[in-house]
């Protein structure tokens, strides 16, 4: 038989245990944060009807990105592309029982069939959090303060990242009433938006006096130059200036600024992909001049728990991905150096001296020090290899000697250090050494 | 437009905050033990290519239980019904760089489709736990101390579950030269004995006799019901006692007597349903009258990494589930009751009030307590009954005398007491309270 191959399906990754580390990392940071906030972990499945996405995702993702097919039943299914649609259908089948505002969050993968490429992964991970139940500018300031926390948690600070803000309502009153276009040419005129960072300002223009058409262009391009012009609220065109949008965009921007938030910033450029928001939205930016993108987002959707045959609840959420989060922190260079989650790797010299071995492991194991045994009965050099290949922190040494003196030699990997040591001190010191580096990660 | 439904797909289930801390009790107690023994996380890909199924995981699960498709680039593909073709093809592709004894393991979800019933869901989750690279009973005894270190981190005892092993050698002789099995009847009475604990002993009998055929049936017959009437090893007929492969077994009951697992039992009638295993065999049973099954197992695979065009590497793993874990719990009182991941409920007394509870807010957060506000401005009892939904411990009265005095009214959910603190008080407090909670889980 042909053997088969070892590379992972096309897009996915595999995660060995250096790799797991980082992962971990973000996961516990976000962990902490979303915890910090209040919010509460769920799970959902990975098989979702294909309908609940159909409604409300954007044609482009059901059509084109999802992993669905037909199961022995004759269900249409699909592996979940985002997680937004299963929580409101979570939070729909709970609408009574549940407490609000319900703070809810998740740690999950997805799966889109995209082109696979730098930061973009057909499997991939988030963190989900949303608040069910809240109307107004403090439920979404939340999400923005929530957001900077994380950042700042990683390390990062304003130089590195910003966050860019605007609202559904206020882009619907710069589209209809301010631009005077129909409901299509909006549509056409949000995509393009969508896109300016990634084209010229020529073509961006050409297109945007395409959708005005000859009657409508002279005007029209005046007044996005007038718009884009405005480097904040207060230079904004008066007409949009004094609207009921950009005030609520206002109040926002206070209790950002009560709450010590300083990396927001408004952005009346910015849209955001998916069909479902219905008010504030914003997406953090990181500032690295090679890296210069979105590298996640959220807002206000107040319309999607009711598709579930329940009184509609208004939403506000945000979904950070695990693959930007690692390259954000590769290209600041914010990312710590991770060691094995085991302490101690314990060399055994000779057969005879396992069994000892074993009982002086089960005795530090209950003292909560981590120890992987040795128990090949290898040469000496080759048991060291492998404690240096996994980067453990520490080798301890038992041999016949040791055993009897019960006294052991544990050595510090990195700094070549040796101690010979009874069980307490060993566990002192290994617990030490982990205080140390818990601390170090707390930054 | 009808309205969709809020139930989820057949056969997965929704995991609401309090089913989810009971998820990730389970999930804390497997990752504990693991790392106790040394054992690195790692993380695989959903999908995999459908022929690492067909080559090893038996033909029921490939044709009649995966989840499988054509993606849109043509490839047929499966999401995993189980984790060791995965971590046998990551092992495989880093076999030259990974350091042995390479100990593994995962925490994931899976999905297979079958009949939902009591225990087995279509999405199920399993810790996945392997040691690659080690031959013998060592690593053979190893699998079978964690499964007991996991047992008794739930707080289990002897009278709950038992660990009942077996050995594919062991099988293999038996069937071939005690019992004079061609392959075909081999293959045959190891499915009966399979299922000898759901017929009765007519049945499986008759079901042996057949398999024998006239010829051999007296024989045959006799010959089971000398093994099915051993107690321990020792009361095996000569010509198994005396064999090579029960010798094996032996020797692995020696290691264990000397790591102090005392819930392990030799059981010759224990088969293990995969194709794959090629020397020990195990599976923890429920001692539960009503609940009384196998509710995980593992064994070696020493073929399987070898599949994957590298040289094999002797391979023994284990696999529990979070389902029939919760079960056994559930069936033996052993599962604790949980509270809110979050610490402190903020009722917030006016909305004048809420500017100063948040800057509160972020410094209780800054010291570690986690911290929800209600940010709704409703009336007083709304704000407690939330607090009270979401089984939060503690609720923190903010008001504009408390503010002005920096005295906050902290109440105990549970037992209604309460106090009148400042900030710091609050912090031990609360600190206090989860210490002696995270103490009361270390059973």
């Amino acid at each position: 038989m042909a053997s088969l191959s070892s590379q992972p399906y096309k897009g996915t990754r595999d995660f060995y245990p250096a790799d797991k580390r980082v992962q971990n990392y973000i996961f516990n940071v976000w962990r902490e944060v979303a915890e910090r906030f209040g919010y509460e972990e769920y799970g959902a499945p990975l098989l979702e009807p294909i309908d609940i996405y159909a409604a409300k995702s954007g044609q482009e993702i059901v059509n084109e990105q999802t992993y669905q097919f037909t199961d022995r039943g004759g269900r249409n299914v699909a592996i979940r592309p985002e997680m937004t649609p299963s929580i409101s259908r979570m939070v729909a089948g709970r609408r009574q029982e549940l407490g609000y505002p319900a703070r809810l969050y998740s740690i999950a993968q997805f799966m889109r069939y995209e082109r696979p490429q730098h930061g973009r992964e057909r499997e991939f991970w988030q963190l989900n959090l949303d608040m069910f139940g809240v109307e107004g500018p403090q439920a979404d300031a939340e999400m923005i303060i929530i957001s900077d926390a994380i950042m700042r948690s990683f390390g990062a600070d304003n130089k590195m990242f910003t966050i860019r803000i605007n609202n559904r309502k206020l882009i619907n009153y710069m589209m209809a009433d301010y631009l005077g276009l129909d409901v299509i040419q909006s549509e056409l005129m949000i995509k393009l938006f969508d896109k300016k960072g990634k084209i010229s300002h020529e073509q961006f223009r050409d297109q945007a006096a395409d959708i005005f058409g000859p009657t409508q262009q002279a005007t029209g391009l005046s007044r996005i130059a007038a718009l884009l012009s405005a480097s904040s609220m207060a230079e904004l065109p008066p007409e949009i200036r004094d609207s009921e949008p950009v005030r609520e965009v206002r109040e926002l921007f206070t209790i950002l600024h009560d709450n010590g938030v300083t990396s927001a910033k408004f952005d009346i450029s910015l849209m955001r992909g998916f069909d479902y928001y219905t008010g504030m939205v914003f997406e953090v930016f990181d500032n690295h001049p090679e890296n210069n993108r979105s590298m996640f987002g959220g807002g206000r959707y107040d319309g999607l728990v009711g598709l579930f045959g329940v009184e509609p609840l208004p939403t506000v959420g945000m979904a950070p991905g695990a693959t930007t989060t690692e390259n954000f922190l590769r290209a600041h260079k914010l990312l710590p150096e991770f060691e094995s989650s085991t302490d101690v790797y314990m060399i055994v010299l000779g057969e005879g001296s396992l069994k000892g071995a074993q009982k002086l492991a089960k005795e530090l194991r209950a003292e909560g020090v981590k120890v992987a045994i040795d128990i090949t009965n290898r040469k000496l050099d080759k048991q060291i290899k492998t404690a240096v290949k996994i980067k453990v922190p520490y080798m301890l040494f038992i041999g016949e000697k040791e055993l009897s003196e019960e006294l052991y030699r544990l050595k510090d990997v990195k700094s070549e250090n040796e101690q010979t040591l009874g069980i307490e001190r060993i566990v002192t010191t290994v617990a030490d050494y982990r205080r140390r580096s818990d601390d170090d990660l707390d930054l």
